[in-house]
């Protein structure tokens, strides 16, 4: 990094270039348009940033992020108790909130497993999900871990531990996303939109 | 944004999406990726931007940003005081400085004259060019502005006030960039170089 910059620069543009997808052109982009920015607005942005390891905690409940505890989608008394939705991580709840289908409560594992990545049952919140299944009241346990390798092999273990307890566990469909085209899908995806066929 | 996040996080989102580059899908990766960094690199970031606006000053001989009043460009002593290089902007001045074909000083204009965009010769720090010029002791003003059309208006400009002033003003050459191929380069950057044509 040039040493043309005042050195409370430069350490920002180091700080930023350790963001995932910033490398030091785009910090040193950032870093000299905050110079341009109101400064109300670099020091809310900068506290903003400062707060969030105090501010944002862990639900005891789901293990995802909140700011109470437990968090609103745990506390909500309109949703359903027996019904567990598993999540890799807390941005996979938006997509499935946002479909509307899916109205119980949430167990985050903070992960995949991944045995090439060293990532196993225990690095993951799996545990506590078998203790929260154990725990009885528990109707259903739907897995909606990504389809990727890491994440069908996350449920099938997670699978495997929880069908013990006697738990209903069902895992989100494969099949073809909204819009495509026969022609250019994948034919693993197109054979299990074909397995997973319902009548009309 | 979804409502499923912290309102710490949210309204980080929110802050974050508002940097230039920074849609909202990166912004919530970026707070996402915040959470899961060591709490003390997270208040580093975010005490480094907090303090940019007072940190970061302007130097009142260049204009340029620095740390101390005058920058450490302004205040070497091994710097020629006689040459000039006027550029648009503070990171403009990393690659002529990379090259190392320049000693003398600097004079950052914080823009380029663009009258579509409104940007008047008013608007930059034109004026205080002339006033250092005009102060005598500079026996050359080097126009780095960029090649483009604002630079070149903002170049234009300049040189027609300063040159009254006695000081010699030159501007950096066109040609092709380091390994051009002739047949993939534009004809009017061929045609610039054929033109600034040099003795062997």
């Amino acid at each position: 990094m040039s040493s043309v910059y005042p050195k409370p620069l430069r350490r920002l543009i180091q700080l930023l270039s350790r963001l995932p997808g910033i490398g030091e052109k785009t910090a040193t982009r950032l870093a000299l348009f905050l110079l341009k920015m109101p400064p109300d607005f670099v020091r809310e942005l900068g506290n903003s940033i400062s707060c969030i390891p105090e501010s944002v905690i862990r639900c005891s409940s789901c293990l995802g992020i909140a700011d109470e505890d437990p968090c609103s989608l745990c506390a909500d008394p309109l949703r359903r108790d027996d019904l567990i939705c598993v999540v890799e991580g807390p941005s996979d709840i938006v997509p499935i909130e946002k479909s509307g289908e899916f109205r119980g409560r949430y167990h985050v594992l903070g992960g995949a497993i991944s045995p090439i990545d060293g990532v196993m049952p225990d690095d993951i919140h799996a545990r506590e999900l078998v203790d929260r299944v154990a725990l009885g009241g528990v109707s259903e346990v739907v897995l909606a871990t990504n389809l990727t390798a890491e994440g069908e092999a996350t449920a099938s273990y997670l699978g495997s531990v929880l069908k013990p307890l006697g738990a209903r566990v069902t895992r989100i469909a494969y099949g073809l996303p909204m819009g495509a085209d026969l022609e250019y899908s994948d034919e693993v995806t197109v054979g299990r939109a074909i397995k997973g066929r319902r009548e009309l």
